[in-house]
């Protein structure tokens, strides 16, 4: 199941994207249909709040709607609307886990900079746009640019001091997102939030992939390319922490809730790991693909 | 004018402390009086993100109470309700400075660690308690929690790359916060945010002062005692970043919004600088005072 927020003309919802890829089915207007009257949330984030009901209440809907062949009115082709972030205005700043592959590390320094414990730092929630959106160059403030392609875990309950061994119950799903960086902001102060929370500088998306679709989300491919050629290329089975430790961790003394959303890290080839550098210019295309997830496409202001 | 979360048998709501400090007036409830109906917002961070047209209502509120020894009535005993934060859950991480007091950067470990730029990092918004709240001792995870008393900047408008010079007028007013720290975490995850946001390690209030009350809050006194020891005594004039160069910083290429929560960074005496560390105990009842705001006082958990 992939889950959108999207919108059109009447306004912003949340859909399921259908088997053939090609259809959304807006879950509210399809719910009021099925049951006559809906009280389904308005955004991604309360859906995924209320936990299996949602999940079940999909399922249903799925069901019924896919038992009359009059029903799959209620879809909407995906030319017709616009995607917008799964979760446009998270809650919280979004988690994001620095120098989580190992050739990573070492681009950006050398084996000194492999960590041995989990790296965490955030970006603000005014970094979020989706799929399709313009990353603003910020030519103002940064020279350096840059992206990182990064799979994202969403959470789906609540829990402080989490297991590994439980840790993926407390997935809701997956999507992805680029790290966009500013290289010489992230130096400059040292601690990285600066350089990392410029605004529009998180996309995401295009959706979340429910945890039941992806069985190993510590064994997917993950790539990115910039105009067509090919930066990053990896699987997360490098990652240097996998997503049980990384919920485990930061859980500790920390309560998840859900809608949390923690990027896991980025692999080598980002643009500061080449020499000469090669940071992203006004009107260049990042396209990120994840096994499993999809691709995520932005473009630089020109 | 100082605005209070606080909450009572009938709930939570936005209230003014009167000038005797020991009355509060509910905001809401006063609006329906003098006006019949209130479509008046139900927590403080909706009511800043009102902007001026908020106070401009307040003062005609003060105004109205005020000419008639009848209406005294709906003032509430402040021993009759419970202050919590005064924005108990912030709609994105608080930002904080790092080492923005020299002395402060030294006593962490040398001359060195003096920022030459702006340093920040963030608490996740599940740290918020109020005033007398308790703060976790963490023990599970932590054996070095620490204090930190801090002036804290609440934003009042939205803005982007604001100039130094105009950056004051984009703060709705001041608070204090003690930006409790588990210093092995902060130095094992490299990255502070991790140390920086175990549960309830973000005691804020009592109140937010209006900014109309602080001609200079690079001039405020401000100290830190721990069971009634003085730690911490210094002067915001000992900022390196004044707020006005931290406003304009955050906000080169990231909006600022109604409600953001800046942390200012904290002078020398934090337990972590004496020789040896004298770390938070269970049962430590720890204060702060900052000139022309007031004193915020949480005790560890037992």
């Amino acid at each position: 199941m992939k889950f959108v927020t999207a919108k059109d003309s009447r306004g912003s919802f949340v859909g399921l994207i259908d088997g053939s890829g090609t259809r959304v089915l807006p879950l509210a207007a399809a719910v009021e249909k099925m049951e006559g009257s809906s009280d389904f949330p308005a955004s991604l984030k309360e859906c995924i709040a209320l936990g299996d009901a949602f999940v079940e209440k999909v399922h249903k809907l799925i069901d019924w709607v896919s038992s009359s062949s009059e029903r799959a009115e209620l879809y909407l082709s995906l030319d017709s609307v616009t995607l917008q972030a799964p979760i446009p205005r998270p809650d919280k700043n979004i988690f994001c886990v620095g120098k989580n592959y190992a050739e990573h590390a070492i681009e950006m320094g050398s084996k000194e900079d492999i960590p041995e414990h989990i790296m965490v730092f955030t970006k603000a929630p005014t970094t979020v746009i989706g799929p399709d959106e313009t990353v603003l160059n910020h030519k103002e403030v940064t020279s350096q640019l840059d992206y990182e392609g990064e799979l994202a875990v969403i959470i789906g309950k609540t829990g402080r001091a989490i297991l590994k061994e439980e840790a993926l119950d407390y997935v809701f799903g997956y999507t992805i997102i680029n790290d966009v960086t500013g290289r010489d902001l992230q130096s400059r102060h040292k601690q990285f939030f600066i350089g990392k929370s410029l605004d529009t500088t998180c996309p995401m998306g295009p959706w979340i992939v429910h945890s039941s679709a992806v069985e190993n989300p510590n064994k997917l491919d993950i790539q990115t390319t910039v105009n067509g050629e090919v930066r990053q290329s990896s699987n997360t089975e490098n990652f240097i922490f996998p997503i049980e430790e990384i919920i485990s961790v930061l859980s500790r003394g920390m309560t998840l809730e859900p809608g949390d959303i923690i990027a896991t890290g980025t692999p080598a080839g980002v643009g500061k790991g080449f020499k000469p550098p090669r940071f992203l210019q006004p009107g260049d295309t990042v396209e990120i693909t994840v096994e499993k997830i999809g691709s995520l496409t932005n473009s630089i202001e020109k």
